[in-house]
C-alpha cells in the first residue's frame, strides 16, 4: 500500500494525548455502520463533530504541463478548487451530511468556467450543451442521476432531487429536465453555459476531424466530482460533466452510471471517476475499487491504485479517481500528466494540486 | 454451491470416455484467454464445434402462479423460449459467436409479444413505448448501449451497433435512434409496439393510482436477455427491456447499464438480469456476480446465489439473473415466485421453465 495515497486518521482539533489518538479513531470507524438514521436526523449547525470527517474533490484528469499553462489560468483553477473543498468541507465540520458537503462543493465547481460541468461544460458535435450528473450516499445506497440533460444550472441538484425524491434512479432527457423543473431548480439559457473557450474548442476539433490527418487535441476529461466522509461516519460520492468535447449528441459517459463514475458503500469507500468514459464503464470502475475492499480485503489504496494504475493502464484507460473511505483515508491516483485536485483530510489540511509531481 | 444451479460441462456430440470428460472441459477452459481473435475471425456455417457452447436465456421475472395462467398463454410463451434459445443455440453449435447467438436470441424475444421488449413492451405514465438494451463481449469488454428509443424494432441491433461501430458504449434518446437509422435499422410505428394486453395494464395501473388505496399489480419485471458461451470459449451477454409499466417518461433500468443489467468477461462469466431496476442498479448486479469470481474466488452458482438470494432478498431487490461462465456451467437464482427461462447446456439438452418448482 503505496504510502503517499494515504492520510493517517487523526480525530481534529482535539488536544489528545499521542497515543489516545489511533485508539479513538479506531472507536470512531467502529460506529461506522450503526450510524445511518443518526445522519438523516443529525440538524446541521451543531456544535463541531467530534468523529474525522474529510472530503476530497476533482476538477478532472488529462495531458496537462507547466508550459501550456498560463499563471492566471492556474491561479483560477487552484482558487477554485480551494473556494469549493473549504464549501464542503465546512458542511462538515458543523456536523452537516456527507451529501450536503459533496454538492456544496459540486454546485460550486458546476458554476466555474474553468471546469467541464454546468457553466463551461464542453460542447457536443452539434454545439450545444448537454450534461450528465450523479450522487449515491454510503449508508443506505441511495442513488440518482440524470443524463443528457440541458439547461439545468446545476445538474448535481437534478441528480439529488433523484435520490431523495423519485422511485428511479436514473432519469434522462427530457423527463429528467421535467423532473428537474418540478423540483424547483433554476434553468439557464445556452449563452449562460458557452464559454468562447469551449467554442473555439470545438472549432478547433471540427477542422482537426475535416483534415485529412485527423488530430486529436491533447486528451483532457474535465468531469468534477467529490467524495466525503461526515461526522456520523456516512460516505457521500457525486459526479457531473459535460462530457467528452465533440461528442455524439446522446452520448453518455461514466459519470451519470453508478457503478461506473460514482460509488458509495459506508462499508468500503467512496468514489468519484474522471477520465475516458467508455473505459470506466466497461471496467465498472467506481464500484470496482469499492469491490476490491469487501471482496478482496485490500486496503483504499491498494485498491484503487491496481484499477487506476493497473487494470485501466493496460488497457489505455485514461483518468483518474478521488476516493475515500469510512476512516478518512484518501486515495487520488491518476495515470495522466495531471489531475485537478483538493483535499482536506482528518487533519483538517488543505491540500491543492494540479500536476503529477505535486 | 448448491447442486441445482449446476450443469456440469460435458463435450457434446463426442464419444469420449467419461475420465477424459473432465479433463478435455479443463483443457478447452483454459484456452479461453488467447481464443479472442480467433473469435473475430470464425467464419458462420464452420463444421461443428469440439468445445462445449452453451446459452441461457430469460423471459422476466416476477409474482406469477399457475392460477392466473391461461394454457393457451402458457404454450406460447414456452414456445417463444424454445424457439429463441434452438436459434441461438444453432448459431454455437454451427461456430458462431457468442455474440451472434445472444442477437439471435434476443430478436426472437423481442418480437414475440408475450415479453416486455420490442413488440410487447410495457407503455410509460404517457402511453408510449421506451426501450433499452446493451450488449457486452467477454473476450475485449467491449459493450453497447441504447437507453430511452422510440420506434427501433430490436433495440439489441442498435445496441449492437453502439458496440460494433460507435467509438461510445451508451447512447440515449434521439442520439441512439439516429445511430440505428445510419445502420440501417428497422422502424416501426407505435401501432406495431403497442399490444391490447399493455393498454389495459396501463389503464389498470392509473385507475389504482387514481383511487384512495394505491393497489400495485402483482410486480413482474418482463426483461428479455440471454448469455452464450461459443466453441472459440467466448462469452456474451444481452438484454433488451420496455421497463417499468408506468414509468415515468425517461427513466432508465438496469437493463442498458453496463455492470446492472448485463457483464461479460471471459475471465468470470456472462450475467443479464431481470428485476426491479433501481436496486440492480445500486447493487451493479452483474459486474458483482463476475466480481466474486474473480476477487473472491467464488464459484458461479455460489456467486450469483449470493447476490440474488443474499444481498437482494435482504434489501427487497425482487428478482433474477441468468449467468454461464467460461466452462459452460449455468446459474439461474431467481428471488421472485417465478422466471421464464430456458437454457441449453453443454450437454445439448433443452429445458424450458416457468415457475419456481421446476
Amino acid at each position: 500500500m503505496p504510502a503517499a495515497f494515504l492520510t493517517t486518521p487523526r480525530p481534529p482539533r482535539r488536544p489528545c494525548a499521542p497515543l489516545l489518538a489511533p485508539a479513538l479513531a479506531l472507536l470512531m470507524s467502529m460506529l461506522v455502520p450503526g450510524s445511518g438514521a443518526a445522519a438523516d436526523a443529525a440538524p446541521a449547525g451543531d456544535a463541531p463533530a467530534a468523529s474525522p470527517v474529510a472530503i476530497a474533490i476533482h476538477g478532472g484528469a488529462g495531458t496537462i504541463s507547466r508550459e501550456a499553462m498560463t499563471p492566471e489560468r492556474e491561479a483560477r483553477i487552484r482558487a477554485a478548487l480551494t473556494e469549493a473543498a473549504r464549501a464542503g468541507h465546512a458542511v462538515l465540520r458543523e456536523g452537516g451530511t456527507a451529501l450536503d458537503a459533496v454538492t456544496a462543493a459540486i454546485t460550486l465547481l458546476e458554476d466555474a468556467p474553468e471546469f467541464n460541468a454546468g457553466r463551461g461544460a464542453v460542447l457536443t458535435s452539434e454545439g450545444r450543451v448537454e450534461m450528465d450528473a450523479s450522487l449515491m450516499t454510503g449508508h443506505d445506497l441511495e442513488a440518482g442521476a440524470v443524463a443528457g440533460v440541458r439547461g439545468i444550472r446545476h445538474p448535481i441538484l437534478a441528480a439529488r432531487a433523484v435520490l431523495e425524491d423519485s422511485p428511479h434512479v436514473m432519469l434522462v432527457g427530457r423527463g429528467a429536465e421535467d423532473w428537474a423543473r418540478r423540483a424547483g431548480l433554476e434553468f439557464k439559457d445556452d449563452d449562460w453555459f458557452i464559454t468562447p473557450f469551449r467554442s473555439e474548442q470545438l472549432e478547433r476539433l471540427r477542422s482537426a476531424e475535416a483534415g485529412a490527418a485527423r488530430q486529436d487535441e491533447a486528451p483532457w476529461y474535465s468531469t468534477v466530482g467529490a467524495v466525503a466522509l461526515d461526522a456520523h461516519g456516512n460516505l457521500a460520492a457525486g459526479t457531473s460533466t459535460g462530457g467528452m468535447s465533440n461528442k455524439r449528441f446522446g452520448r453518455v459517459g461514466d459519470s451519470p452510471i453508478i457503478g461506473a463514475g460514482t460509488y458509495a458503500d459506508n462499508a468500503s469507500c467512496a468514489v468519484s471517476a474522471t477520465g475516458h468514459g467508455e473505459f470506466f464503464i466497461r471496467h465498472v470502475v467506481a464500484y470496482r475499487i469499492c469491490a476490491g475492499m469487501t471482496l478482496a480485503g485490500q486496503g483504499l489504496a491498494e485498491s484503487a491504485d491496481a484499477v487506476v494504475n493497473g487494470l485501466l493502464t493496460e488497457v489505455g484507460g485514461d483518468g483518474g479517481v478521488i476516493a475515500l473511505d469510512a476512516r478518512g483515508r484518501i486515495a487520488m491516483p491518476f495515470n495522466t500528466p495531471g489531475m485537478y485536485r483538493a483535499r482536506i483530510g482528518v487533519d483538517g489540511r488543505l491540500d491543492v494540486a494540479i500536476y503529477g509531481d505535486e
